[in-house]
């Protein structure tokens, strides 16, 4: 076996999930409704931890309301990193979550340093793509921090909250989360906070339960907003629910990097570019001869490619598990893993790309009309 | 001469302006517009200094918009230290400019921690005693810090700047303002920074300038946003002006306190309380006993009742300076100074709060409509 990798954006090596679960302090996910194994995030375990996900459970099962909120942080373009959010905001809104998405600007200025304008830029883009993976845009309440909402009772209300969770914050927990901390970095903590907490304000769903999916390296953020808004008396929460995800791997094994096109596949690639990337930087699991492959076989635990297929691509379970085998015992060689990887992500990536072309008028409505 | 007290909040000693200017680094106001010297604040020097007024006054002259901005700290009951800030409201409002009030009420939550629904509750005496000194409360722009408005476009804006601002701050300097910091204090400075300078934007009053009218010992706040306006490029800011005022004493010489009703004249409090309040409690400038007095004369700068007559309630500079030299030379007496002080006093407060009870109704729309 090869060595196993536990940070939370490498899908390489045979997974401890316990080991993982233990260190984060979450909790396995286990006995999910029916519905929640249909997707191959929750069956194949991307998504494999969660805390207090059982008022959410309840709503789903009561047809009670519930939120799932979200946020994303402009830079960079679209990957198939980011898809794994976007199909949790699809996968919720039709189980009839309200879904909730802030575009994080203030912070991108405050702790990046870039314009309001770059962010909403680049913010046009992702929410196009969420469009195009299927999520209804009118359904959805999509904001930027800098500009909450056209309802003057909602923005107050955001803001508001912002500025009364200060009363219950220390410095020493935000120095926990964000390393040196600065007034820019305190500011986004605390709007960040209202983010998660302020769909329950009575402006918004009301006390609605809240369910906030996370990369595994986040869940400090949403500690921190658990905590703060368990110290506040007045308005109540209801405690935030939360479930924990991998990181799909970047081409070369490590974490995906915005300022590094060959780490990533973007869903504006073409078939050409994923053809190159896949097969020049797609880091392998195969061994250095065709000889020894076939003797020895590959390992698919850590071959980028099959990973790919095992979260986005290849929805057929007995189809993975077969391509699985044959990698493993050498019978299929990396070309022919990368050749069909190539291959199923240009079908998906043709699809999405048209109904991305579909979905830019409604999109440009949707921001400079609501915005 | 007395020994010369020098603190912001005393009026006593006689006092040496430029000193007083010096330590603060501020500029003597000199030259002003006849109708400034029309106002006893202006004409008496109980407002004696400024930063950047030059262009407050070409605005006045040019007849251009500008914008007074001010501020209250909803805590305890309106008292006649409270009126050198309304009379300067109502003087500017009558001067042609937009009037800006923030009740403080998100400070207040931060700082003191008190709930929205008391600040909401004292903010209301205050508005209400504003209405009843003349100044006309659909024509100024007052708003609670937790509710900015009723428009989105302009609370997005108000609060959109105060996370903007975060970026050009320090932590350094906060420090410098309020000592020891907690994110609630920090909040709130930058909140107040944005009360400052949000009525430039072009939500608001467009790059309009605007006057901050501040007791003395503010000037440290007034600084803070001064300088972090003047990194922050974008909206870029004319510079803030501002005037600096001293305090009205409180009774007995020191400063007023909000939890001790006997350090001041509320404007709702009935003549026989302005009548124990003046002889009980009010420090007299006179000698121990008649004869010593009428032998060595009273000091009417340290004498309380002498310097609210000379800051609010004595608009004659005749009669003043009458006063003054009766009092001074022994002709005058304590108990005759007194009693011509609370006979001046009352008769303001009875027209005050004649006008208070009419003014009920409106500010109650004006408060519960807007809001």
């Amino acid at each position: 076996m090869t060595k196993q990798v536990v940070t939370p954006w490498e899908v390489s090596g045979s997974i401890d999930y316990n080991k993982l679960i233990k260190e984060f302090g979450v909790s396995p996910l286990k006995e999910l409704p029916e519905i929640f194994n249909k997707n191959i995030l929750f069956r194949r375990k991307i998504i494999f931890a969660h805390r207090d996900i059982q008022r959410i459970l309840e709503a789903v099962k009561n047809k009670k309301p519930f939120v799932m909120m979200t946020g994303l942080m402009p830079t960079g373009k679209f990957h198939i990193g980011h898809m794994i959010l976007a199909q949790q905001m699809v996968f919720y809104q039709k189980l009839g979550a309200r879904v909730y998405i802030a575009v994080a600007d203030l912070e991108a200025y405050n702790a990046r340093g870039q314009s309001l304008e770059d962010s909403k830029k680049i913010a046009e883009d992702y929410i196009l793509s969420y469009a195009s993976l299927g999520l209804d845009l009118k359904k959805a309440d999509i904001y930027f921090q800098s500009n909450r909402s056209s309802d003057a009772k909602k923005s107050n209300a955001y803001y508001q909250l912002q500025n009364l969770l200060a009363r219950y914050a220390t410095f020493n927990e935000f120095k926990a989360v964000y390393g040196d901390i600065t007034p820019g970095k305190m500011l986004s903590a605390l709007l960040q906070a209202s983010d998660m907490l302020h769909p329950q304000l009575k402006e918004f769903e009301s006390q609605a339960p809240v369910i906030i999916p996370v990369g595994i390296d986040q869940d400090a953020h949403l500690r921190l907003a658990r905590d703060i808004s368990q110290r506040i008396k007045s308005p109540r929460f209801i405690q935030l629910s939360s479930t924990y995800h991998l990181f799909a791997p970047g081409l070369g094994g490590g974490k995906m990097s915005a300022s590094d096109p060959n780490s990533f596949i973007a869903l504006t690639d073409t078939p050409k570019e994923v053809e190159k990337k896949i097969n020049k930087y797609a880091f392998s699991g195969g061994q250095p001869t065709i000889e020894e492959h076939r003797k020895l076989g590959g390992n698919p635990n850590i071959d980028v490619s099959f990973q790919y297929l095992k979260m986005f691509f290849e929805s057929d379970d007995k189809k993975l598990a077969q391509i699985e085998k044959d990698y493993r015992s050498g019978k299929m060689l990396t070309g022919e893993l990368k050749k069909y990887t190539i291959e199923k992500i240009n079908d998906f990536l043709k699809e999405f790309q048209k109904k991305r072309e579909l979905a830019k008028k409604d999109v440009e409505k949707f921001i400079y009309k609501e915005k």
